[in-house]
């Protein structure tokens, strides 16, 4: 479970047990419900990341939903890998891009929504009995209608300039690590003479760990995600770099 | 499990170990720990308003415990639905409250505590070990000394005046949404011409959705929980209205 | 589970899943993951004082870890009553230290690592998977290389200056409680005259519960870690009293 929700009220507890009432043996996992409010961005990335390490057939249930009771749809997507439910307004598309789309459906059918049905819940009434009824091996096509796309998301571009490169901050983490949009493998070797540029911060090269910049310096690294992270050894990069999501990175080989 | 513990703590997770040596087979799923501290009818209100999504059985352990090792009593409650487990401060009395009581015990038998017992963390060693076993089959009469009565809580009365209502917040969420006493089925129809007055902000009528009010606009919703909720579509209406806890909500049909 | 990787992210979630892709059957329990970013007394002071609540041959996976991807070792340590594994910087230390070692292993084995191996999340690619292995019944030392010690943590003196103790806050939890390191065991009788002193205030004597010192008022009280703990009733002692980890706590017999 991915969510937007937070951890003040009860909402997420109330769709495990929507969940489990379907479901009884049903092992759930936070994956976590502190995604920004309505960052549908923040919220792919988290399940994207995190969906490979899960094993095969997981479903995953998503919902960063600020269209809840309009007409955005409510979706399942069933991969060769997984399966993804939420709404379709991209927060399932990163994840659920990376490997083979097998099915589409709207959850329309409802005889597997809750009754009464809200229209500030769908995460109770709609995404989690379906996820529950996925994970007792309901097929998906049975849930609703098949349709051929789903809505996809912005993955911010990043501008090649002969051997610079201009990404930007997508993501920041809980230590204040600066994560961007530039891939490990877009970035061309030797890497010791590129100089990263961040604001009016520059670091020379890439550390192999955080520790080896030394206490309070800023550095680059390649992190777990596969991409170019800024940050400071055992301090916050956002707050000492002054950063955030959007934040111009430049990458420059001199 | 719901609590005002935090997540900063080992509080939450030590109670789990607690009742898996006792029931090792249980599933424990938590409603949220992020009640307000000491904040009794907030954690009455998560319990009261989840509980009724959880399987038949089910044993809800709520500790929002400003009187921890006073004399107030700690309880378990036994509805025809579900078993009620907490301090008897009127948390769980929202929830006991929704279907018929059958029986309310003082956890008196100190077989049943953690020992040595301390003086302020029930949650740990009376709370949890007493909920363990009931989910384990241990009948509620064995905890303790059977009693007539427990602890109620004051929900807040809507007062009415002709055909107007005056309400008040009652809750509010992580988005920064307005929830008020005043429950759906109270409200007069047609809801088209109902003028909605929080503060020196004024509504027309009820949503059906949150976004058809359109970005950064208010409005008045019927929420998941059967009750008026005030928000603001994609903002947040506790800071955009300067609302709080307590704060009074007219309903006039002009 | 023990972190300080927070609520935002959703690192905690993936190591879940790479444990249950190991072990599909395995019961998982966050202790907590709102450790203060980097701060290893708190992380191993949360386990500690968690642990004995567990079932005997629990794994306690506790990931503080400042020193990710530098020359500090992974670890492995089995003792008479549990595992424990997470980096050798002493957050293990205070709870591993509460029983017979058995024996300490290096996590060197990497038939054990995800791979590709990051070097910023160790916490997903060799903790969680030996823990993983550890509860499917792996013996640790399939997993590395056996060594004789592992880092202790510097847990601060007691000074004792005649009938007066010198102590001082440790741990301060989301209450605003201020925890000290003087044990209950430390502390001379009779309680009732002893004057405890923390930057400007003076409490007399010890309190039985925290309502017993009155609204508002601070009080100390043995807490449920066997610590001297110092609280105001119904309020934030942290706040009401100016205090932070390492404030000095004289305890003085006139």
């Amino acid at each position: 479970m991915t969510s937007d929700f937070g951890y003040r009220d009860p909402f997420v507890g109330t769709m495990k047990g929507a969940i489990l009432r379907i479901n009884p043996s049903a092992t759930i996992i936070d994956l976590t419900h502190g995604v920004e409010a309505q960052d549908i961005l923040g919220g792919a990335l988290s399940l994207a990341t995190s969906a490979p390490y899960f094993q095969s057939g997981t479903v995953h249930l998503a919902v960063v939903d600020p269209g809840v009771g309009s007409s955005r749809k409510p979706l399942a997507i069933e991969t060769e890998d997984a399966f993804y439910v939420g709404p379709d307004n991209g927060v399932l598309s990163l994840a659920a891009g990376t490997s083979r789309v097998i099915r589409t459906v709207v959850l329309s059918n409802t005889d597997f929504h809750l009754q009464p049905t809200s229209s500030t819940f769908h995460g109770r009434d709609i995404f989690s009995p379906a996820a529950a009824w996925i994970s007792r091996g309901t097929p998906v096509q049975d849930l609703g209608e098949t349709i051929n796309t789903f809505a996809l998301l912005d993955w911010p571009a990043v501008d090649r300039c002969g051997d610079s490169l201009i990404g930007q901050v997508v993501y920041i983490d809980h230590f204040g690590n600066l994560i961007t949009n530039i891939r490990v493998s877009e970035m061309s070797t030797p890497l010791d003479d590129l100089a990263i540029t961040i604001h009016d911060t520059t670091i020379q090269g890439i550390s192999a760990s955080y520790s080896v910049a030394g206490q309070g310096n800023s550095l680059g690294i390649f992190n777990s995600w596969g991409l170019l992270e800024i940050a400071v050894c055992n301090g916050n990069a956002r707050q000492d770099l002054g950063a955030r999501i959007g934040s111009k990175v430049d990458i420059i080989r001199p």
